[in-house]
């Protein structure tokens, strides 16, 4: 089965009775030319587990939602202050705060809508679960309080702001598979995300911002973070064997990104 | 079976893993003395269609997270810029903006959390759709848009921004017991909300605000209004007969409110 994802993140956004202005301030940020790493990572988990993906694609959808609504609030004057976003101007500035604000809370919901929608109705609950523990307070919001507060851990800051997400990805890749190794799953996530992390403050040293491993601890030690994470999360799924081929080439290509 | 609400709030609020600053601010509006009648409607409904309350205490919850956070939000600065909030500062005053919008969006996750974990899992999923739609673009927030827009319609507004919200809760108390009678009951809380809405708006006519029934119509015809709407919220519930005295009570209690 081939997911056309585009069209997935399009059909599955709340359309009727929505104020216009609304529907294209959620648009403008969901389809300006993201990465789709962490819907990838939902399909891709649940097809290497043999699961079916129809019951994984409300899921992929959903953590795009999560992930765009915190791409839209983190751009606020109140909390990163940006104005451009991925070379566009960022909703706030497109729009307006207001739209914006209610942009990401409309996406959120959003989210759990389209989980809502899972074919196999026994899903819902635990997927449910999964996106709101690592979407929430315990997970990246959690991790957006403590990115602002002066003296938090940046471990804790990696795990909950970014590696929280990519864990609920795989957790919920796993979960649409019915697998029994979701645990296995959600590790194998936590680790790439904090190596993505890792990766991204490597990249981004240069740019004004808070708390960044690779300026605190130097490249070098970023890097071997990064290698020593991508190392855990191959460790967590070589029960795969040779499914897991794909989910171990993402984990390469994440660490790729430093060269 | 007797429910207390307030611990129930307070139980099922994430706890482990959140950031003590994060916890304070979702404390502080969802704990300052709120009239719970969203939550309470999700419990009389249920009851009064003899369903097992446990299944619906959950959704009382998550509808009062989404209705605070609904309040963070419109006292934003970039919202309605309210300062004061039942008497108290608001959030945005008492902790910072920042705070205050991931405050908001960590209630509305948390909301989803509390709906996941509902005793019969078969629930999770109908009730997830009923408050995703209901707090999302096409419900509430789509509301808070409309009500920023020039030209929108009042009872578009009143419909989306109140009017919503209080259909979800009956709605989700009725899916809570497994009702097959979940429109009427959907019916009754619209109704029940528009007439809440042009209640408020008689006795906020004096307020400085934004679009207001009482303030365009005049005292009478918003009085008029709420007297129509109550009276088809009644009139939803009629199946009832005598299981339907409380609710039937709480339309009254709503309108006379304005005497």
């Amino acid at each position: 089965m081939k997911v056309d994802l585009e069209s997935a993140l399009d059909r599955y956004l709340p359309r009727r009775g929505v104020p216009r202005l609304l529907r294209s301030a959620m648009e403008y940020t969901l389809f300006s030319a993201g990465k789709r790493l962490r819907p990838q990572l939902v399909l891709d988990v649940c097809e290497s587990l043999g699961g079916d993906l129809r019951n994984a694609v409300p899921a992929a959808c959903a953590v795009e939602y999560i992930h765009t609504y915190s791409l839209i609030h983190d751009d606020l004057p109140a909390m990163d202050d940006d104005d451009v976003r991925r070379g566009k101007p960022s909703s706030h500035v497109k729009f307006d705060e207001a739209t914006a604000i209610l942009a990401g809370d409309a996406l959120q919901a959003a989210a759990f809508e389209a989980i809502a929608k899972v074919p196999d109705a026994s899903l819902a609950g635990p997927l449910a679960a999964s996106l709101a523990r690592g979407a929430g307070a315990a997970g990246m919001v959690g991790g957006q309080v403590l990115d602002l507060a002066p003296k938090a851990s940046l471990r804790e800051i990696h795990l909950k702001k970014t590696a929280a997400l990519f864990e609920t990805s795989t957790e919920m890749g796993a979960i649409a598979a019915k697998s029994n190794r979701v645990r296995n799953l959600a590790h194998y996530g936590r680790q790439l995300g904090l190596a993505f992390q890792a990766v991204d403050d490597i990249l981004d040293r240069d740019e004004k911002g808070r708390k960044n491993y690779a300026v605190l601890h130097g490249v070098e030690a970023a890097r071997r973070f990064a290698a020593k994470a991508v190392g855990a999360a191959k460790g967590a799924i070589k029960f795969l064997g040779a499914r897991g081929i794909r989910l171990s080439r993402i984990a390469d290509f994440v660490l790729a990104r430093t060269h």
